[in-house]
């Protein structure tokens, strides 16, 4: 294909050629996330988790719509001006971006990826830019410390003592818009401020890891192997090294998995040092009681829309990679005595002024 | 963007101005669906549908990877030529995908669009290599009977009584080889068996629908206002009218939504006639007590690879539209008194020789 605009570099590795702009995003954090380091940072708080609905899996919903209607009206859009809404949550059946999209009105392609989510919605909505087939497209997700704990733990009503190694679901909802940089010239679409472009310059999607770990209380450890096989491909693909990156921020490795990525990666003789830091550690506070860290598909969402966008946005940073970490497993693949596959995908985000 | 390969043809209509070639494909088929019409048609026929396997889920992942392992034995090629494989199944958190992607080995971008699988993957397929930013995509699905029964309704032991507006979750998978058109030349990629190239020329994503319909047990009559909505909308976005095609094939509606389909269209004044079939009517014989016809993930997938491509191949047809559609409540959402949302996803091939 002669006139291709995405660079072949390598497999699972998308270089684009016409780089998608991030034009804006629009983060809803819930109580705990707003006790935490990135509190004040946040688009809009939820103190009431219930949010006024008769069950958390509704409350989750309604934190899904909130930040993509945040979204259409920081972008000066209306849900008629995009063209994909690339979603997907943690519930069984991704009933929270199903039922939100019906209710939004975007086309929906629902994707699955656990807490990988971000990224690989993220990336789908970026390839569907670079391609020409679409002008905008929407990447969002959401999980709900309740609505999660009782699908795939234990409802906390019951009161089981979590494990030191367990990751604490984030409650939280973020999206993301994803646009021609042709279109965001148009004077009807403003930047989010003054400041950076944001274009998405390429990604990696993730192969499933399985190093045999079973225990969901500690995904952190299972999900490291996936992050470090996509940051090598993806460095691999990109002809990068971790020095061109300010910012290689996972998500969810928490303080259990973090130093296992350091290690995988010291054995390929890579070492980011402090610029890997990880979206699980990042949200809250040492004092929180999230035992090893923060997860859910909305953790690394609202890290990123909180924190790294805007430094980008800023010029305190120039380049950063985003590696959504995802476990594959399910409540009854558990019950099975399956071990925990796991995935992460990679974006490659650059501040151009 | 000026050197676009896919033209905007209207929202969610994604139309590939290089259309990529769907090259060779593959279909698992269990008993019952051995039994039907098509019986003689799959490639694999599995009699046992434990699989040996020690449950239904790893029997269901055994489909799923013969499937593709198939496809890979037809199209002459191993894992490591394929750049990305884009696949989704009805069980929670999609672990037959995600455990079978593992063991292939290929990245892995997860979809859920319940029944709608075989169309959301193919398009996602079509977009990445349309895009360029692939050389060579496989879009697989898989669905058990007895997994599916006991995940969304009862566990088959129980001997509850099923209704006749039900629909029967097919077993078997099915895989499908998507390329870049210049890739299918290369001497190391033979078509499968001589006969008509297969192009996919367009496709379009779904709005979900949702006409307030609760009945788990009648999904047909909740998915045909989603069929409608895609088949009018690839029209438009198209320019083609019902005519053009010798086959729109929708999947699963049964014998409740099918004619309600047809009384959707017909208000719009559309009248597809004898060229609008549905694979749920199309799998399994009158006979088979399958109540009002099939349904599952790997439905629309078996009658498209049995039959409909087939066709197309032999030059007996020359374009067709695939609709699967998906009914996206969970258990849980049922439990909970919400109504069925709904969604399907066009795709549309065409035979060049």
């Amino acid at each position: 294909m002669s006139a291709t605009q995405i660079a072949l570099a390598g497999r699972g590795h998308l270089a684009f050629k016409q780089p998608p702009v991030l034009t804006s995003w629009a983060t809803v954090a819930g109580k705990k996330e707003t006790e935490g380091p990135l509190g004040r940072h946040f688009d809009r708080i939820v103190r009431d988790e219930t949010m006024g609905e008769k069950s958390y899996e509704r409350a989750e919903r309604k934190l899904f719509t909130g930040a993509v209607d945040l979204l259409l009206s920081v972008a000066g859009r209306h849900a008629s001006d995009v063209d994909l809404l690339f979603a997907g949550d943690l519930l069984d059946q991704i009933v929270t971006a199903n039922f939100a999209a019906r209710d939004i009105g975007i086309p929906l392609v629902g994707v699955y990826g656990a807490c990988s989510t971000s990224s690989e919605a993220l990336l789908l909505s970026a390839m569907a830019v670079a391609s020409g087939s679409v002008r905008r497209a929407i990447a969002a997700t959401a999980s709900h410390h309740l609505s999660a704990e009782r699908q795939y733990r234990y409802p906390i009503e019951l009161g089981v003592q979590r494990l030191p190694t367990a990751q604490w679901t984030a409650t939280g909802a973020a999206a993301f818009l994803v646009e021609d940089p042709a279109e965001r010239e148009s004077p009807s679409a403003p930047a989010k401020g003054d400041g950076a472009t944001l274009r998405i310059v390429s990604a990696t999607v993730g192969r499933v890891q399985d190093y045999g770990l079973k225990d969901p209380n500690n995904m952190g450890a299972a999900m490291a192997p996936a992050a470090a096989d996509t940051i090598l491909r993806h460095l691999q693909g990109s002809g990068r090294s971790v020095e061109d990156f300010e910012l290689i921020l996972t998500g969810d490795l928490g303080r259990v998995g973090h130093p296992l990525l350091e290690e995988l990666l010291a054995e390929e003789r890579v070492h980011p040092r402090e610029r890997l830091q990880d979206a699980g550690i990042l949200l809250y506070r040492d004092d929180q009681k999230v035992d090893a860290g923060g997860s859910g598909a909305a953790c690394s969402a609202l890290v990123l829309g909180a924190m790294a966008l805007p430094r980008l946005r800023r010029g305190e940073m120039h380049r950063m990679l985003l590696v959504a970490t995802g476990s594959l497993h399910s409540p009854r693949t558990y019950q099975q005595g399956e071990s925990i596959p796991t995935i992460a995908h990679a974006v490659e985000v650059e501040a151009v002024r």
